[in-house]
């Protein structure tokens, strides 16, 4: 059963690729032990960058569920996902995720998951894409009075 | 300037969480020092985990430049950017970031933004979000084949 999941996830890797969509990369999401949601690496056909095929799949099973909060769902990616899928995978409560190539074989083809991997556990500081904080006390300003909000939602 | 920027950011941040969208989070993509796309947390009113300000922004900025990557673009934001929205950062080639509010100022509410960064800094098997490898073969085989395209793009 993993086994197909897994196959269904590798086969959208192939094919959506080989049409110019993105990179070699597919995902299923799984709930009660059906396909609900199916994502590829759409980067190039749709000119964004976030169109990772996790974060294609996730938004698909949001949508379907009517919820921002994927309970009881698996997903199966073709390839280990980066640390934006991986965090998105976090925010939308994804219970299981099993995956495939790893992110050494991504950067093998020229892809920067192992890169960012990298960058996200050095201190700010030392990554190479530069970050400064201003006006710090503005936005908290902000944060103290959205908390006093009596119909607040946390996710 | 750069304090309008940032203002306008805020500004997001208190006026959409208001009135429901999301968390209280906004940010704006500046370009030839115009303001170019501006996004908000919007998790709750389009029921997407991934509807974070930045990402937001970053969408409708490459939809504006139709391209995937954000050349010559900085980005202003009322927090510290999530993990997820961090290497959305680095894919769509932003260069520059400024935020307001820091992790811990999220976690102080209820988000996992400081978590988040816990957990990528884990080995795999350490996280709360188990994760594990299957096929590695059969996807390894199309990276392979992939590689061999001559109309490939990486990105």
């Amino acid at each position: 059963m993993n086994q197909d999941f897994m196959q269904a996830a590798i086969k959208l890797s192939r094919e959506k690729s080989w049409q110019g969509d993105g990179g070699p990369f597919g995902a299923v999401i799984v709930k009660d032990g059906k396909i609900i949601a199916r994502g590829w690496n759409q980067v190039l056909r749709k000119n964004d960058p976030t169109c990772h095929a996790e974060m294609v799949a996730i938004r698909a099973a949001s949508r379907k569920l009517k919820d921002y909060r994927l309970t009881g769902c698996a997903i199966y990616a073709s390839c280990e996902p980066c640390p934006m899928c991986l965090s998105a995978l976090y925010w939308a409560g994804v219970e299981h995720i099993y995956f495939a190539a790893t992110r050494k074989d991504a950067a093998k083809l020229g892809f920067a998951d192992d890169f960012l991997y990298q960058e996200l556990q050095c201190e700010p500081e030392k990554r190479t894409l530069p970050i400064e904080q201003m006006m710090r006390p503005e936005a908290v300003e902000v944060f103290n009075q959205w908390e006093k909000l009596e119909n607040k939602v946390i996710y």
